[in-house]
């Protein structure tokens, strides 16, 4: 077998056998294959696609690549959350404490994002002292003991998607949809649980831009992982203006703790979470249908018991939870300011990617993996699209340690917010579901 | 610019502008752009395929990437030939002569093939003595002496085209008609010739299969010769089975000098070599119709006159040239063995690639650049198509050194032939001609 064989064949529209696949993978990873072997196949799939054979076949051969955690008895009843990622994405940080006081165990791995802000990984760790190194043994023993451990993904899993991840980031061939599907799933499989949700985002201020995107998307996942023997669903939601108020490092764990609290009932952090947390109850079969699944969800946030769980997670793995009850023990800004309207009328739309480019001007992200984070600097929405303003509100509060940097965020966030006359339509928050 | 946004262009079908394409290529030649990228270009280009003016700029960029001759007065003047290769193709050597003793000036610079048999500049150089590392320097004063040159091509022309075809040849992108047209042409306005003529093959034993295949890229090759200011004719020729009766390198040579001899008059080397001198002097205008200018070539060559010229061209680049009068001065071989036919009837065709095969394997040609050639190795065709044959009639002999590859080489030869009870159609040569 050749390489060249491979890519030509990929070239012509064939579909790949199992051994090709494997072939291919196995001549990455001991670098038989050059990468430019390599980039011209992942450019051949960009046009030729991937039959969902063809794609589980792939997905499975990275996941051997590596290590795969073996969570034991644990896997069947352990749940796996993934989102595509959004601005002010903090569910997964909602959701796992809230899941885990549900009674469902939640090991969850998580990668250091490239991007505007951090990834969940990179929030967990603006609390002071929050170790995400956690082993694989010291991850299965704390999901054991309180039921949710949360770690940073190691490379010794699928290091083949990794490979290939470099090089479609450099080479134009990051948006191929099985190429998607595959390196998602593939972590997810190498995660060890059987269950796994996964948030699929489209929109503006996401990866896939329209909803038939999305779809089709969704839809190869769930596809192969069943393939794979996993119990997997895929939530569509839309990502146009950022996810709850918060954007930012710390700024969004506050914001998941006042969910925590109960003190955000309304809004799409809220309705996001529920329905994925009641969601995952279905699946597990603890609840049969939606709406009492939901109720229970409810409870278990006004009677504290999620809030506590989340306390418990933050001292399992190091980190102050008195931040919970204190929200100055978290890393402080230099510089807050207030961004007034100029205008009076309904906030009609906030752009995600603005927000974001100004969030991450501020330092709230990383553009290369060496990049040191300002956990405390991001955007606070007070307004959010649908609710109206009056000249002189602050539309939102900018959390800065550089004075320049500062004045670009503002005029982003200027950018961001559009304005209407009359009350907008409202957002559909889920799309739709497909399992 | 970014290389990632050339790539990202090309993959949505976008037409590169001049700029585009020169820092591509500017950038491929200093290192900036990786082989992974320029490979995942590639790959989008056989798929979205390349406009002429887009072809046009990036031919220009590779010629501009090396040096470029200068044949100063010449240039005008002198012409230049070039076949996309083929099995027994000896017409660029009857040709050369044959031009310049026509009064046309011939400066030709020819590669080192890898392939089943070498190259031009590898038949000439089994010619004891004969000299084809000229410099530039030297191969004008040459033509300017005797009006014929032929050198070996340099690395230091079109060294971006060198860079990009041994890409292509690993990541099977080398059958893009953008990619070839632009490879074929820019080498031959680097060598210098305002005019060009182009022998296209198609067939079973050619690089495009069909005749459409041929005559697509023919267009493409002189809509950009003409973009960039040179004369230029494509000549689309068949290539289903091999052209003459020998192939091997000094055979090859001899069949040549044959021809130059007025000793063969009928069949496809006397054709094609008739036809395309005629053609040549059509498109210098010094004949204004294609038979008169036939009529011409054929005085040429009884005249003595072409053979006179190859001597000369032989004895300025310190060739042996009694090598013409004396065939047993070439490299001998220790065996020859003649193939005998089992059965009556008329070839009905002879597979071009089977007898390359047989040829590569006694060692005419060679598979790394590195390799040795045996000159004196090879199969002459006693039968050709159309050809009656009878049991125990001689149909080919194997020129070889070495005993084993013998019995190899007959194999393969004997898988060539094809009998029928009938006269089998005559081929068409020449298919069709573009300028």
């Amino acid at each position: 077998m050749r390489i060249i064989d491979i890519i030509e064949a990929k070239k012509q529209g064939k579909e790949h056998s199992k051994e090709e696949i494997d072939f291919l993978i196995n001549s990455l990873m001991d670098g038989t294959a050059a990468d430019y072997q390599v980039s011209a196949w992942l450019m051949a799939v960009y046009f030729q696609g991937m039959t969902d054979t063809e794609t589980a076949y792939l997905t499975d051969a990275m996941v051997r690549s590596g290590e795969v955690i073996d969570l034991g008895d644990l896997a069947a009843q352990v749940i796996d959350k993934h989102s595509t990622g959004g601005v002010g994405d903090k569910v997964t940080i909602t959701l796992i404490p809230l899941l885990a006081a549900c009674g469902v165990p939640v090991a969850k791995l998580s990668g250091k994002g490239l991007g505007h802000t951090g990834g969940t990984i990179d929030k967990l760790e603006s609390i002071p002292g929050f170790n995400t190194k956690l082993s694989i043994q010291e991850m299965i023993s704390q999901v054991k003991k309180i039921g949710v451990a949360i770690g940073a993904q190691t490379q010794k899993l699928t290091p083949a998607d990794g490979k290939l991840y470099a090089l479609r980031d450099v080479t134009a061939t990051v948006d191929s949809r099985p190429l998607i599907a595959s390196s998602v799933v593939s972590k997810k499989i190498a995660s060890g649980a059987d269950n796994i949700i996964l948030d699929v985002k489209y929109g503006s201020g996401a990866f896939m831009k329209t909803p038939d995107d999305a779809v089709k998307l969704s839809e190869i996942m769930v596809k192969i992982g069943k393939k794979l023997n996993k119990n997997i669903t895929a939530v569509i939601t839309s990502m146009d203006e950022p996810l709850g108020r918060a954007v930012g490092n710390s700024l969004e764990i506050i914001e998941a703790i006042e969910f925590l609290k109960g003190n955000i009932t309304e809004g799409d952090i809220a309705e996001l979470t529920y329905d994925i947390a009641a969601l995952s109850l279905v699946q597990l079969e603890k609840y049969s249908d939606i709406e009492s699944a939901k109720s229970f969800v409810k409870e278990i946030i006004s009677s504290g018991k999620a809030l506590e769980k989340f306390r418990e997670l933050i001292d399992a793995q190091g980190g102050n939870s008195e931040v919970i009850d204190d929200y100055s023990k978290f890393p402080k800004v230099k510089y807050t300011y207030k961004m007034k309207a100029h205008t009076d009328g309904y906030v009609s739309r906030i752009d995600a990617l603005k927000v974001a480019y100004g969030c991450k001007l501020l330092g709230a992200g990383r553009e290369k993996k060496t990049d040191e984070i300002d956990y405390g600097v991001g955007v606070y929405l007070n307004k959010k699209s649908g609710e109206f303003v009056k000249s002189g509100d602050t539309l939102c509060t900018i959390y800065s340690n550089d004075e320049n940097k500062t004045k670009t965020a503002v005029e982003y966030c200027e950018k961001a917010f559009t304005f209407s006359s009359s009350l907008p339509e409202g957002e559909i928050l889920i799309y739709k579901v497909i399992k």
